[in-house]
């Protein structure tokens, strides 16, 4: 029979990007119509089933259980779908009336409920066969058969309300996931079990980033100073790189008057995510949620020559997006997002070489870090052109200058149809973390609704006005989001140039406090970030506790040290250098810190 | 008769801080009296005075004028007022029943409407007589004859409402002043001259820094790359000051639960000043005025041993304040203020060690942009304890420790009672410009209040609770206002380190360019802003526009300053040194910058 991308492009979510997409949601999804047909055949008459849907890495399926099922019963239930998928089943998908599935579906409740909601709002019913022995009230996709599963796994067990609606009644839900191979099986359950040791929210605890107040509100996170010292040098990094391309640092307030987002058409747009607020005199505000209107007043208050162009604003600043507290997540998801934003008010002839610079500097962050970029040109959805703002023409000229560039620089990239902003396409880069996760980081895009809504212009060559375009870039995009992915990508190992505490000196008697005291003076003075742990505590204890916070070199000196002017290294991760003159040490360390290495390894 | 201080304490404003303060408003008071009885005699029948209040640096009368004054009536006027004072008149107050105040008053509907209000709020009313031929509806107080008053002046025109209602009739009023002598009158019209050709919001304009926008809205400036270069530069100053001495920077979000100034008791003692807003689950929420609250969570969120105290927390970020709009002026009063913010959570015996640090700071920031201090301890009012949370024995304890502290810095400073803020007294720095002016800028806050209500504590030695307190402090206060001053301080005319660009390149000709983009390059590459003009403007043309800009160094390059690799400098003042080699203007400029020379001057 063989469901189509093409036919499903409309039904399937935003993260199904692309062919290769496709087949494996299909896969996931007639996974989950194993599963459901095994536990039906272990606990026949026991279960109802509710829905089961193909979701980011894997499925899930949410039943009425007469007895709820534990994790010990996983192993029969896989055994069962195993046999389902021996036998080969071909899925076959077939329309029905109405009075058919009433017909089908009579003994279950929730699929009666569905039926009547399908057939208000006007939607064909289809059921899918499997084989002759199961049947489900389904809109596809499919693959053809069940053989060509051939990795799959159950996972775990939550609870679910029906329709999400905690009104009704609780469900079980049952997670489970599946792949084309087992090797890509294997880690993705490895990639799970690494990540959950790496939980950014976790180590952020233990390494003493972050924190959240009951007080304050969730969504937002305070700083301590080892999380902000972490938050200034990525800042300073991406700035460094930025002023390298001619860049300059701007600053605007954090709200403003209703007007400014109306020109921008943020105010009708935007509207669910905005903060509103009113000023003494009754005047309607909000705050931001993004910085390009303030930056435009900037380019706007003086007339500009061609020879002033391009200007280039930079500035990290928080800015805050109305988000349901249930939506957030650690620093994946808050409410205070510092942007490290930057806009670009440049002529036509000027865009190549700009968003080139910009991806220069992508380029520079990334590779630092030890991150692989591929590239999504995220372009307006070609069948739904009036969701977006501004002229048609326009936007096919940037969407093809945008190509031009992604050739050019002969890297990985694909079309994403739809997953433009709705006034600019953009360039969305994605990271891979170090246990082949990908993540969206940094965007650049090309506006060309802005500067004509706020009437942006320069001064040409021959005296006219001419209209100008912009350019939104973002590097690390959310520094909290960022930071996210950064900590589980080391696993809260940083780098040395970014290890809040640097180098601790652990003293072995009191007796040599002096001269670690002597270390600390020298290193600092050299603007490293040193301690002395001068406690009363075991040597071995300090080690641990050194170790613990994943500060990359120990120092530790004893009477022997102190006689030879040396040191005893000892790496994080339990590698030692003995003896190793303090000068060589300090000369080695700073050549690491400023060359900004990602091995914290001296040589 | 003897108008005194005490007597009047309650009735004054609150500028007038000492004796010699009052002395001054009573005399400025007179004068205004003198003024009314001046005009009076001129034009008998004709005017219908309103009100006549001393104020900050002088006095104004409002009043109904048959035919308006213009300023050419001044030196008729001043010649009049000139007689009473030669008269020397004695000033006599007298107490008066509501009847006879409205038989004195009987034709001025102004005065009639005085007594009503008075009367209906209970207060006592009185009349001063000047002679015998003059007198008015008034509280006081006033010296004790008009040949007190040894020089003044009458400045200019205004419109007023009566009682500031525009629903009411529009008032003329005339502003005027006096002082005790003939050179401080000159001192202060010389001032006001001065300011004038200084004013921030001019040079703001003309050297490019910031900028409002209808649409954002009024006290929202926005900086510009040159201001934010200035604006950051400070921070950045203010920031390795306080490094030294042990400082961490942390950062907390701009928004917070209710629950949060509920617990700190901002909730209701700031009410007026927060700008609300709610979540999406509608939460009621406010932007943070200030950020103590929120620091007390990064200290509050893990226990603190006595190991760990003193923990000192600086952020620079803008807080919010709701201002009525009519209060906005220029960067003077602003609704979005940067606070170069910091908090100190220490223990009682820590107190002195850390107020005379931040003391040090202040003192390093001031010297550097020669600005001489004046200290005020603000106290609490003695009269009005109950406007002060808090325990009074431990009011009683800070504000002694403070006055101590300001005792062994031999420095100048005045006990103000009744400038304490609601939850601390406080250390006031007032700063003066090179005009004589006097501003209000740094602040040390030892809070007693919010440690106890936020629950803060370490762990002692013996291993106990101890409360701890806190101490809140800006150097430059709010960086708008701070700029506001400097900029006016220094006339537009930075400091070499602070000015947004350093040096301004003019090739005498195109042929020069090459050599000219060789020296930026020199500079650039040592961290110095320098530009090039290479405009085909003719080079006097250039001179001129770079000195507008005030950028403190030129450099004017043609064919023999190429051959012998030397510049001619010319100073924004206009010096010139000719032939001097580049590498020495290089290292000269270097060590000017470095040494945050408040001259430009190289030597």
């Amino acid at each position: 029979m063989n469901d189509k991308y093409e036919d499903f492009k409309n039904l399937v979510p935003d993260y199904v990007r692309n062919e290769e997409d496709f087949k494996l949601y299909k896969l996931r999804h007639t996974t989950e119509h194993v599963f459901n047909q095994a536990i039906e055949e272990i606990w026949p008459g026991k279960i109802q089933r509710a829905i089961g849907p193909a979701i980011a890495d894997g499925f899930y399926n949410d039943s009425r259980w007469e007895v709820a099922p534990t994790e010990e019963d996983f192993e029969n239930i896989e055994a069962k779908m195993q046999e389902i998928i021996d036998a080969d089943l071909p899925i076959n998908r077939k329309d029905v009336s109405e009075e058919e599935a009433r017909e089908i579906f009579k003994d279950n409740p929730f699929k009666q409920e569905l039926i009547t909601e399908f057939v208000k709002s006007g939607e064909s019913l289809s059921v899918y066969h499997t084989g002759d022995v199961f049947v489900d009230l389904c809109k596809g996709p499919h693959v053809d058969s069940t053989g060509e599963i051939k990795a799959f796994k159950v996972l775990n067990i939550a609870g679910a309300y029906w329709k999400g609606d905690e009104k009704n009644e609780m469900l079980t839900r049952v997670y489970g996931t599946a792949f084309f191979s087992k090797e890509e099986l294997e880690k993705y359950l490895w990639q799970k079990e690494e990540a959950k040791k790496r939980d950014h929210r976790k180590l952020g605890q233990q390494l003493d980033l972050f924190t959240f107040s009951e007080l304050v509100g969730p969504g937002l996170p305070m700083w301590t100073p080892k999380g902000t010292i972490l938050r200034d040098l990525l800042d300073q990094y991406v700035w460094e790189l930025r002023k390298a391309k001619g860049y300059e640092k701007v600053t605007v307030p954090h709200i403003t008057k209703k007007a400014l987002y109306e020109t921008s058409g943020h105010w009708t747009k935007y509207a669910e995510d905005l903060f509103r607020l009113q000023t003494r005199d009754g005047e309607e505000m909000a705050i931001k949620p993004m910085n390009c209107p303030h930056h435009t007043q900037i380019f706007a208050h003086i007339p500009r020559s061609y020879r002033d162009m391009p200007q280039r604003y930079a500035e990290t600043t928080m800015v805050y997006r109305a988000e349901q507290s249930g939506e957030l997540s650690g620093l994946s998801r808050v409410i205070s997002i510092t942007q490290d934003d930057a806009h670009v008010f440049l002529r036509k002839s000027q865009i190549r070489e700009e968003i080139n610079h910009i991806w220069d500097i992508v380029d520079g962050l990334y590779s630092t870090l030890g991150m692989p970029l591929e590239v999504s040109l995220s372009f307006r959805d070609l069948d739904n052109k009036d969701k977006y703002l501004g002229d048609d023409k326009v936007w096919d000229y940037a969407e093809a200058e945008m190509e031009e560039i992604a050739k050019s620089r002969n890297v990985e990239y694909f079309v994403a149809r739809g997953e433009a902003a709705f006034y600019a396409p953009k360039l969305d880069f994605l990271a891979e973390d170090s246990i082949g996760r990908k993540h969206q980081v940094a965007t650049i895009q090309l506006d060309l609704n802005m500067p004509v809504r706020f009437q942006l212009h320069c001064i040409s060559e021959e005296g006219k006005e001419e209209q100008i375009f912009m350019i939104h870039a973002a590097i690390m995009g959310s520094i909290e989001r960022f930071l996210s992915v950064l900590i589980e990508h080391v696993a809260g190992a940083f780098p040395a140039w970014l290890s809040p505490v640097q180098v601790q000196i652990i003293p072995i008697s009191d007796q040599n406090n002096t001269y670690a005291e002597k270390l600390e003076e020298e290193l600092e003075k050299n603007g490293v970030r040193v301690k002395v742990d001068t406690d009363s505590e075991r040597m071995q204890n300090k080690i641990r506790l050194a170790q613990e916070q994943k500060v990359p070199y120990m120092l530790i000196v004893g009477k022997r040290e102190e006689a030879e002017e040396t040191v005893s290294l000892r790496y994080r991760d339990g590698e030692e250098v003995k003896d190793l003159k303090f000068a060589e040490f300090s000369e080695k360390l700073l050549n690491n810190i400023k060359g900004r290495n990602l091995d914290i390894k001296l040589n």
